[in-house]
């Protein structure tokens, strides 16, 4: 593999060379947020809503990024020409700083990786997922912090099940998988996702964007696992995968999707709109 | 500051060249766990009692050590003698290790830090600290994980109420505090401190040996939040600090302590302790 470089301890050097200092709070205290937005043809996709988020993220946090915005896009921008992956992922990352306590946020550093990452299928696949349910809300769930415990440490579990993803409820109402977020389409064809206690992710927003454009009947509203019995469709969305569809949620096993579904048309839609935006 | 040695990356370096790869689970998804030690005149205190947590914590967050106990032993006696700071703090620290995927557990990377600590006074300050309850139960919470997320992010909610440290409670009944556990002595003489939903500490368990020890009537039980309104004392507990006083809790505020209070003679006992074992 060639040299990657990274930003990190203020400047542009190899990724092999750079870490986080020992005395950061993301090391010793897992506080940290970040963001990850994928590069296709050598362009950053959605850009300014994964900034618009990571700077809310940061906000939330009380991490005081010390570049600009401007800064930050300048940043990206030199790496991605300087890397040269036309197919990549950004990651964007900070931590609570170098605390001489161990436990009181202080300057926090950026850092920027970029890394290659296979550019997900230009179609929407008809083998569906298999998503299983667990009984956890992350903490602070509206924040991409960089808390993965629960999802990393339930993989085993996950996959003695036959899952292939998990998905978080909050006592039956769902809310999110670890890393998207979750669409239902109805009985009676209204899209559907949840509208509290997750991370909203960009593709979702996106999703919204096409149903309230499309005059396509969407809800945000909480949902309860039950309702996966009746549903007639349903995908998850993420910033890597676009869209992937659902085809079982624990013993509930759904009808398979064709070329005419809703799901379909959203995918073909999300497609127009990466291209609009890079 | 002199320059102080650890271990990290396989080797013993200079701690201001060291850092954790930007590929590591621990740094992309929160994922390690720590044990924390104090040393006194060069000699670290309970060692084995920390060994025993540590690897317990690894082996149930399925990061596989590869160093032996006797190998984490002989890097610690010679990070001791390298660097010579007879009042100190040594940390061990385990990630996921570096995650091509960014999400499965690999071969995590042992991390060994010691860096100057004040030693805690050799007698029990009377002067007690307000701690105020949050409705919250770590993730995981037997385990000595790197999350500690909420009890960063709350710092300035519980500054603003006057606290000077947070006790956790799940709907009423007490937990832990986010680096220490509690104690309380009921109006009848009674030692007790929470029996679930937190993290064992190796001061809280040195406290109830020499409560069965020195025949003090002691239990581990569910603590509901209420009985600081009729409690006689209350201490924290931690390596750090051994014991502190509490002096009030939410709204209760509690008795003074004196020098024929239990808390005294149990702070007297762990000093005897720690000079058995070191």
């Amino acid at each position: 593999m060639k040299n990657l470089f990274c930003f990190a301890n203020n400047q542009i050097e190899p990724l092999e060379k750079a870490g986080v200092p020992l005395g950061d709070l993301m090391v010793q205290r897992g506080y940290g947020i970040f963001d990850f937005l994928r590069v296709q043809d050598n362009k950053p996709l959605f850009l300014q809503a994964h900034l618009d988020r990571f700077f809310n993220s940061a906000a939330i946090m009380r991490l005081n990024i010390k570049e600009s915005r401007e800064q930050v896009i300048e940043l990206v921008n030199q790496l991605i020409q300087k890397n040269n992956i036309p197919s990549s992922g950004i990651r964007l990352l900070i931590g609570g700083g170098d605390a001489p306590d161990g436990y009181t946020i202080t300057a926090p550093h950026l850092i920027i990786i970029q890394q290659p990452l296979t550019a997900p299928a230009d179609y929407l696949a008809d083998t569906g997922i298999h998503l299983v349910s667990y009984n956890y809300t992350r903490q602070l769930a509206e924040v991409k912090t960089i808390d993965y415990l629960m999802a990393i440490w339930l993989q085993p579990w996950m996959k003695s099940l036959g899952g292939d993803d998990i998905l978080y409820h909050n006592e039956g109402i769902i809310t999110e998988c670890p890393r998207s977020n979750i669409f239902m389409v109805t009985a009676d064809n209204v899209l559907v996702t949840p509208n509290t206690g997750m991370l909203k992710g960009i593709t979702r927003n996106n999703i919204l964007s096409i149903a309230a454009e499309n005059d396509i009947s969407f809800e945000e509203r909480p949902i309860h696992l039950q309702e996966f019995a009746s549903a007639k469709e349903a995908f998850i969305t993420s910033s890597t995968k676009r869209m992937t569809l659902v085809r079982q949620v624990d013993a509930h096993v759904l009808a398979t999707s064709n070329d005419s579904s809703l799901s379909h048309i959203l995918f073909e839609r999300l497609l127009k709109k990466e291209r609009f935006f890079s």
